[in-house]
Parts: structure tokens; sequence; C-alpha cells
């Protein structure tokens, strides 16, 4: 990844991600990785107390440690030098009257997925994305590995030739004991309609047709869960269709004891086939039909994709991971926003982090899977 | 694997496998490597000279060098040195004929797998198998691997606790290439109703009953062909429900571009789970939901389970292959029939080949996938 | 890892590591990750003017934009606000002159290695270093993973019992073309004694002694080149005795044709052994004596050792890579000044950074080494 | 392979391998599988009783179960349906006395490594079998696999470029403990010098030899124990220099606690490297320096070399293992004992099994590593 100048440090706020957040110190560091962003302002839990004490131990100015999310958007809207960027990492549940706050009063966003807590609330954001010409990421962060970059220009360039069979997983074992862990995610309807399809399954969906360019036009889907006696669904299996008449399965589970986290995928197309294991995210197997099968890294030797080049910090054999692939989006967001600071206009670069439309399709694919598992059937997905 | 003493050679006489067959050998390396069978009396192929030369080049006398599997059957039976077993190897389609005539002449049988071309048939085998007192071997050749006996053998002894998923791959690429290749499979009919399920459906099938012990009881599958303008199935995904309500999934194709054999297996109970996969067939990886992820492999620290135990012939870190475990069947059905001729009656000692009951289930699972692919919807696994 | 608060943020100054530098990308990224450290001084190029360019763009004020690193320390040294911290990171011959200058100025000092061009000059620095009581890091970054720490502290703890064989290995390939890149690397005596000793050897050298916890006595080294034709080293391989009587080899090169980057280590004590390879860095194998061989990761249902968990910052399953690493060891060292600038005095809590007798070793094992080649014999090693 | 025809089928006299014994049973697997060989005469035992107790257990004639092995020489020398090939399969200290007279009676000879307890028989047996012109296979049977063979036909082929290091490893644990397990590998002087170079270092080192077609000239070895207090050797690690000057190194323990069988090879020319461990003996890692990583291994959609083709059995994605290895041996010294039967005169088609002459090689090289040793210098290694 070429060092970039992207003219003046971005201003960043950050909405939730306080004590005891995993998924907070990850967005921070993210933001701060290639030195692009400024945290300059924060709302950092829904306790006002705490949201302050929090802001200020990350060197927040007092002035901008803010007590609620609503006061943050309200007083640096009228700011002079006010943030140039929200960052949401909130529960599900608040993501949509955020987002919209925040996009009303002119900021661009940078928002946790899934989007929102249901389809509708997905395609008002969207809407409003559009109606304010903001800049809008969801951090489906898996897309930010080099190594997914790779495979999905493989594609691109017709290397697997038509794609016939798209094949993801996503394999947790964190319910998979008995009793629930505590938290927001098993609190009733926090989560959205289906915790592991929100919480896991919208990540798998998404890489599949981040990689392949596809979208899931069917799905027949076994949604409840594998541990007995428990309302919360902890389990998804799916058979898939394709845009272009392709097959596909998913599994994706947060139940399987003694798993880590599983996520992969593997596709075949006319000419060969591509497998990725976030586990070991250097690596992509290329199955070659006519050929051996090579194992993709970053080498001397042999040159990696556009994409992937763009998205590396580091030399060969040296490992990368998922603080890396999530800064990636950062950092392709920051040069998205200084684009517009510095032109007015958006850069017509194609960008590779998700947008607000990758967002409102995995709503869309938690809905017809839902729907599938109530009607035993198949159903289609609403198109975004 | 002790060097089991069982009394006399077994008499072996071979339908099917001749020249060209991959099968063949593999049944007569089988038969050979223990030293328990004496390749006697041949009809490998149907058509009379051809027959009679291939087992001549075996080194079968002239006399029992026979021009069709029906004179062999006719004759041996009234040998006094007749033959005590019938060994199975031809297309799908004569399965039944043979081991009906073989069985009603008084010997004892090891069919290729599946059993039958449909699951009438195959429940006529069954019932002429229980009225005859015959053993009978189904050669679902996976399950002679010591690993797989060992998955099974810790299933049974609760060391995962309740079995809750069960995931089962089968991918091969031999049908990827749009010209289909030449041969009785992919022949209007010859393989059945449905080629992929029936060829290497029923082994992930089976292989996922092996392990743990349970049943499908009911499926939802989707099946077709990846690659477009072709009427052979090459292509199943399929949503299960096994009869304690674990869930599960099968995946198996023959038409991933680049791919090898791919089968596998990945099951997960209360305690941990279990992966396998046969291109590493002595590695069997253990993720203890208490503990670290553990390879279970043949050590000098570390006792394997007995039924392992039995079926590897070699020092630990000397790989086995595909070759030991079919021949683990031919042993363990020599000791059988051994104990049959000297005993006169049957080894109470629970057999780890599989039998006639086994080849049934492979097509009532055929059956109701076939179906639930006509209606769009799960349906019922009729019991074998 | 805690996130820790340590006080206020240190104030760092680079001396190198400017345009075209891969490793000074790496030490920013590694100062910025957890946010400890404020870059504010910094002499990034030994040409004036790109030093100063480069400092800009990092977003370093114009005033300590220097255009030397003499002026750096001279000037930062009567600051009000001077830097804490100076951070090295330009090629092996000016390490000395750098480091005696900072510390005779009072900067504690974080250095790349090897921490000079031969022995003589580390055994001055690390004198100097005791004289003036600084803290002082040599970047043996590999020492920064979470599961090298891990195996040390198994170590540590008796796990593998006696410590009995020692194999180490750094086997990349970017010499491996006949035609030498440019760089100050392959520029005569710029790197010292001998190349691959210097620059990748003494690496594999403190791998091996941070994680057994002893030193090499003695060594038997074949050194030279392992392309024909070619004065610089590019090959060692080496028969080693550590202290307890152990015995090891190591085999360190750049010019094995196709190969990345290939740092790992492999040991075995009474009790078992442990094996861990830089290219896949969140798994370390432990092959029990008695019981299964079990691969250690992050996971819910088994705890890594203290120092492990001290050194990662996601959640379980994520992978974490090279940069990480590096950051561990910036941050452990922000903490320890932090420590010394709030309390005056040295946290005594063990410090997991290497320090500069780690530095002075490593120096000696490539004095010992070279003598041992032109002896044909085996030599002693100086202690440190 | 191609089911080979070979005549008649050869006559097989067993010397050693009798109760107890694990590479007897290999052997005799080894003989059966290609059903190429008779086992019809044999001396298993030095206890006469023994002997011929197991000779009857395996079918053997009551006439032809010897009760020594001299026995079996003189009184199958003078049948007139005598048998063919004598294979060897005792402990070391009996190979020499053996060979001699099997030589002199005219018979073909299968022995098990070391070809001899020292160097100087070695040469005795060679001489012997010039001036006997008969035909003779050492079982470094770790030659037998296909990708060993893959391995070599690509170094021939130059598809490696000039070897420029060669990496070799045989790590075992079965001396780890304390206590010696009792046999004849641990009784004085019975296994020859050095027990780790007789036992399993001269498997390593002939892997080298067979793959790279070079020889060893020059060694500097660690020869002692890992283990404390014992007078037996179960450590190695030496430096090698290669005809070509190519440079090396051999790390061989029998005392690396918790470790399997770690037999492998790392191999590095101009053009890349490649890399097998027997534990997985079906893939080859080819790093090439100009492309990617690629994993060898049997494929639809690409061909291995002529010499892996010949020494594999089944279709791809199929696991082949020690078993198949061992018996290539058997089934190659067949087809030449065939053609000397048949024709008179030895067949000019290159062998791939391993003669007399590697059996020389593998004493010499045990002799110049104990030499070596002794003066802590290094050691030239005699030609055979």
């Amino acid at each position: 990844m070429t060092i970039s100048t992207i003219g003046r440090r971005i201003r960043l706020g950050l909405i939730g991600g306080g004590p005891g957040s995993i998924i907070g110190e990850t967005h921070r560091i993210a933001a701060r990785l290639d030195g692009h962003y400024d945290i300059v302002a924060g709302a950092l839990s829904s306790d006002p107390e705490r949201a302050r004490q929090a802001a200020l131990k990350l060197g927040i100015a007092h002035e901008r440690a803010y007590p609620s999310w609503q006061q943050m958007i309200e007083t640096e809207a009228a700011q002079p030098d006010r943030i140039d960027v929200v960052a949401v990492m909130t529960p599900n549940d608040s993501h949509h009257a955020i987002c919209m706050m925040a996009l009303d009063k002119g900021f661009h966003v940078i928002c946790d997925k899934p989007l929102a807590n249901d389809l509708a609330q997905a395609r008002e954001i969207a809407a409003r994305v559009e109606a304010t010409n903001a800049e809008f990421c969801v951090t489906y962060c898996y897309s930010g590995f080099p190594m997914v970059r790779q495979a999905r220009d493989m594609v691109r360039a017709g290397e697997l030739g038509e794609i016939r069979q798209v094949h993801l997983q996503y394999v947790q074992s964190y319910l998979a004991a008995h009793d629930l862990p505590a938290g927001w995610r098993t609190e009733a309807g926090r989560a959205g309609r289906s915790l592991v399809l929100m919480d896991i399954g919208t990540h798998a969906f998404h890489l599949g047709a981040y990689v392949t360019g596809l979208d899931v036009t069917r799905v027949c889907a076994d949604v409840g869960s594998a541990i007995p006696g428990r309302t919360i669904d902890d389990y998804v299996s799916a058979l898939l269709r394709y845009e272009n008449g392709a097959r596909g399965s998913l599994w994706v589970t947060n139940a399987a004891a003694g798993s880590e986290h599983g996520l992969s995928f593997r596709i075949h197309g006319d000419k060969g086939g591509l497998e990725w294991h976030q586990e070991e995210p250097n690596r992509l197997i290329h199955r070659r039909h006519d050929g051996f099968e090579q194992i993709i890294t970053r080498r001397l030797g042999a040159a990696m994709s556009e994409g992937a080049q763009r998205s590396t910090r580091i030399a060969i054999g040296h490992p990368e991971g998922y603080l890396e692939a999530f800064a990636n989006l950062y950092t392709e967001f920051a040069e998205r926003v200084a684009g517009r600071i510095s032109k007015g206009e958006r850069d017509d670069r194609r960008a590779l982090f998700p947008g607000v439309r990758d967002g409102v399709k995995g709503l869309a694919f938690v809905d017809a899977s839902v729907k599938s598992m109530a009607a035993g059937a198949w159903q289609d997905v609403e198109r975004a």
C-alpha cells in the first residue's frame, strides 16, 4: 500500500465503543493505523458519565467528550472545525436513529454492520444517503483482507470463468454453552429478527457477494438453534441461488462447540476454484482446473492483483491480520472523504469499501431467510 | 492391527473389475493385502472373451476363468471347493441381479456401493440376505479408515456429548468440463436416478451415519447440475435433520472445477467437534470445547480407540491410505466368514464393515433427496 | 491486551525510515497502533532536504522536521517539551554513533537490530546504557508475537521439561537471483561482517534464546554463499550447543529461491516439543510426549499464558500479524518509559521487550560464527 | 501404475521378520500387494521352532518352513523350483553373512537397510553382487513414494535449476524417554557404530541423494545423545557439502519428545525449491522462484512426471501411504527379476529401486560422520 498523502487529516467523532467494547478498540486502532484520522470527538457510551470518562481517557478534549450521541451530532454540526466523519459502533437497534441524524446534519458516516435492525430501516438509511450525497461505509470488515480483494479481482478478470458454485461458512462457538452470555446481543429484539443471521450471517453473505460480484436471488434456509431449549437463533444452513444461476450454500453458526472463527468461502467457476479462511488470511488457495493447485501469497516472483496490492502494508512473508483489514476500510474511506473535502466531488475510482447498498442487501437476505424458514420453502430475496 | 489367523484362507470369486476398471484393481489389492483370500474364480467382464483373458492374467485357473457371472455362480455352487465369497464390482444396474443369484446359491457377498439402482431393489436384496442368513458387505470404503473409526468410537464414548451438527462434503471435479466423459456412469439410467447422489452422495451420507450412529430423518435438497446444459445431476446441496434433532448439511458435487477428492465430515456435539478429510486421512482434528484443538494421530504417548487400533497395520508416523482402508473391510469380512466356516455361527463381536442395511439406507436417502428436489420442500427419509 | 493508561503520551523522535524505507513505516505504525506515542520530531533521511520533506508529510511540525539526526538530538535535548524517546531505523553502520549520542543526551532509545556493526560497538552501547540508566529496546520484533511469548512462558513453567534440542530456521529468497539488489545491505561493509548473519541470523538466534531462556555457548558454522560468484554471505548453517548442554541447529539463508519468510523454531524438551512459524503466527504446535499434538491458539475454552494474553488485542479467531507484534514492543516500551516519567524509577515487572544485552548477544553470535567458519571448527561464543 | 504382467510369479524366501517384527509384516504386505510374488519359503526367526511356526502360519508349506536361514539357502539352492529371491529383514549385524551366502548360491536379494554393520562389510557385499551378477535391492523404502520420484524427476528435468541447498530431517521420539526400549537396536554393537545414523540417518541421507542425484562429499557432524546419561547415539545434526558445491544440513534424531516420524526434505535450486514430508506423502510443495507456490498432487488437469505416474496405483484424490511405497520397490524388483528370468539379461530401463551401491554410500556417510564427530572437524566422505 502506497503511503497516501490525503491532504489534511480527517476529523473523526466516535459513537459507542466505550469500556468493555471489543469492537470499539478495533475501530479506533483502524482509525489510528495509517495516521489519516484525528479522533477529536466522542460519545462512547449510552451512560453520560461513562461516555465522558472514556473519551477523556482516549485523549479527546474535555469540551468534545460528549454525554450523548445526540449532543455530539448537534454540537459538532455547529463547530467551525467540525468533525468530518461519524463512526457508529453501537448495538444494532440504535444504528438507524444515529445514522439518520448524522446524515441530516451533513456528516459522512462509517457504520458497523448490520446496517440496521430490519430491512425497512436499512432502506430508509440508504435513501437518506442518496438524498444527502454523503459518503457511507458499512464495516463488513472481512472485505478489507488483501486476499479477499485478490479473489475478487481474479473473478472480475475472468480467471475462474463463469461462477458456478459459492459456498460460505462462518462457524463460531461463543453460544455453544447452554447458558447464554450476557449482553445486548442476547436481549430480546436488540439484535434484530435472528441473532445468528444478523450478527455473523450478514458477514458471510456479504463476503460471497463481494468476491463474486453476484447477488443471491433465492434462498431456502434452515434457521433455528442447534442448542435445544433456547429461543435465540444460533444456526443457519441455507441453499442459495445466485443471479447468474450459480448454486450455493451457507452454513453459519455460533453454537459449534470447540470452533474459533471459521469464516471461509469456497467458490468454483468453469476454470477452477478459490478457497479462503479468515484464520489464515494471507493465503488464497487457487485450484486450477488445468494445472496444479497454487497458493497465492505476496511473493517476489508473482504479482498479486491491483486491489490486493493496494490493501497490504508490509514486505512479503510477514503476516497481516484482522486489524489491518479493518484499517483498510478506514483508510479508503479517508481517501474518499479527503477527495470530497479537497475537490468537492466524489473520486470516480471504484471504492473497495462496502457501502450503504451492501448494507441493505444484508438485511434483505436476513429477511428472506427468516421467511423461508417459516414457509419451509424457497424464498425470493428482495433487491436492494 | 494384530495379524489375525483366521483358519483357512477364504476363496474369492470376482464379478466385474476387468481391464480398465480402477475399482477392480482396488478390490483385488484389498483382498490380497493381508493374505486372507485366494482369488480363485472370476467373471471379470460382460464380454466373455475379455472376461476369460483378464482372469487368466490374474493367475486364475483356466477352468474357473468364467465367461459370465451367471456361469460362475452356477458352476461354483456345485464345486466341492467352491468359492466362499462373491465380490461384485460391476456397474450399479447389475448389482441387484447378481446379488440375488449369489445369495440364492448360498454365497456370502461383498458388493460395491450403491447397493442397487433404486430403493425397491435394495430392499429386496436386504430381505434375501435375511432369508439366506448370508454375510454381506457394502464397500462404503471410507468407513475403513482408522481415523473414521476413531471418530465413531469417540462419539459412542460420549466424548463429544450429544451430537448437534453434522456437515458432510464430497467435492470432486471429474464432471466439471462441459463434455461428459464416456462410460456407464453417464449413460442414461445406468447409474440410477441421480448420478451425483448414487455415485458419491451415498458415500458422504454413509460416512455421517457411520460416525455419528444417527440416521437422517428429513432432507431438503437442491439437486441438479452446476454445469448448464446437461441432464445428468452433478450437484447436490442439502439441509439435513437427524433422528435426535441434530441439524446438518451436505454438499456433494463432481463438477467443482479444480477439486480433487474432497470427502470430509465435520461434526459438533455439546463438548466439541471433529473434522476429517479423506485427502489427509491419518489426522483427525478434535476441537475440544474446554481445551485446545488437538490432532489425533497414531502416537507413542496417547492411545487411539480400540476400533482405530484394530484398523491400522504399521508403526506410528507412517501414513496409511485408501487401499489399506478398503482392505480393512475385506479383512474384517474374511474374519466374519471364517468364523461362520469354522464355527457355523456368526461372531457376535460388532462388525465394523458396513452391511446390507447401510446399503438400503443410502438408497432411501437418494430417494428422499430426489423427491425433495421435485417438491421444493422438506421430505421424510424412509426407514431402512 | 488491556488498554493501558500510561499517563501522558510519549513524545517520539524518528531517525531514519524515510521515503522508500519499509522498516520506517513499520516503526511508525507500531508507534501509532495503540495511541501511546506522538510522533513529534524526525530526521528521516541522511539527505537534509529529503529528511525535512518526509517529516512534514508525516505531520511533524516545521521546526522539528530536522535535516540531520545530530541536529535533532542536539536541539531536542534543549527543548522544554523535548522528546522522550529516540527511535533509530537507519542502516546498521550508523547505529553506534546515533545511540551513543542519544544516550549521552539523556534520551531513551528504541533501536532496530542488529544493535551495531560489530561486537565491540555493541559492548560500548551497552556500557553507555548502563552508565546513563536509560531505557533501551532492540526491535527483535518477532519476540512480540503472542505465540512466541506463549512458548516462552511454557518453557519457564516447565511444561516442556528440560530443553534438549533447539532448531532455528529463517529461509528467505531475496538474494536468490544472481544479480544482487541495490541498497546499503549489499554495499561492502555497511551490513557488518556477514550480511546473512547480521540481517536475519540475529533474528533467528534471538528467537531461540528468547523462547528457551538459554544462551548459545558454542557454535560450529558453515557461512558463505549458496549462489556461486558472490562475496556477500547469503547462507549459514550451524551446529549449536546451549548453556545447559542442549544441542541445536540453525539454518538461515536469504538465497533459497522460491521461499518467502520462513522464520521458525522447533524446540524439544523432556516432556514434548513446540513449533512455530512466523508465516502462521497465531498457531503454536505443541507436541506432548504424553498426549496428542495440540494446536495452541486463542480460544474460549483454554487459557493462553499470561505473557501471551498481554500481547494480544482482539477477539479469538481473528488473526494478528507482524505489525501488532512490532507494536507490542513499542507499547511495552511506552509503559516502561511512562513509569520512569511518572515515578522516576524502573517498573520492576519483567519486561517482555528485548533489551540492549540481547543486542550484544546477537553480535557475539555473529562474531563466533564467522570465526568458526574461518577455523573450520567449533568456537566459543563470548558472553554478553 | 499399469498392472504389469511379468510372466510367471516370483518365488520369494523370507529371512527374519517373525513374530513381533513390524518390518516383517511390512515386507510381506509389500510382496503381496501387486500379486507378483509367491511367498514359498521362510526362515523367520533365529529360534528354529519359532521360525517354523511363523512360516506355517503364513501358509508356507511344511517342508519349506526352515529352522534357519543357512538351511533355507542351502536347501533351496538345490530345488528344481527354487526360490528366485531372498528377502532379508533381520537385525543389521546379520545382513552381511546372509547376503554373502545368498549371493554365492545364486539368489537375487532384497535386503533391509542399512546394508551392513559397517563400511567394510558393505563393500564386500557390493563386490559379491558384481561378481555374481545378481539383482540387489536395499529397501530405502521412502524412495518408493510417488512424490519422491516426482521430485527426482523434476530435478533431472532441470525444473529447479542447479541445486544449491539440501536440507534433510528425520525426527522421531521413540528414544525420548530416559529408559531405553528393549530390543536388538539398543544392544551394544548390534546396530552398528551409531544407532541414530544407522537406523534412520541412512534413510534421510539416501533420500537427499535419491532426489538430487548428488553425493555428499564432506560432512561436519554433531553426533551424540540428546538425552543425558546414555551411551547410545540418538541425535545427529550435520553440515553437508555436495559434489556440485551445494550446501546442506541434516537433522536426525529419535529422541525429540512428542515427535512422530518427521522424515522430510527441502531442497532449493536456482529456479525454486521442493519440500516433502513423509507424514503427508501425497503432496509435494513446489516453491517456484517465478510464480506462486504450487502443491503437486495427482490431478485431472496436470500431469505428474513419468516416474511418479509409474509409482501410483489409484485414482486422484485417494491417499497412498507407506505400504504402497514399500510395495513399489518389491514390484519393480519383481519386474527386473522377471526380465532376467525370461530374457536372461538385465532390463536396461533405469531402475527406480535403490541398489547395493546406494547401500554402500549409506555406510560411507555413517563412517565419515562418526569420524567428523571424533575430530570436531569436517571429514571427507569416501566414494562408494
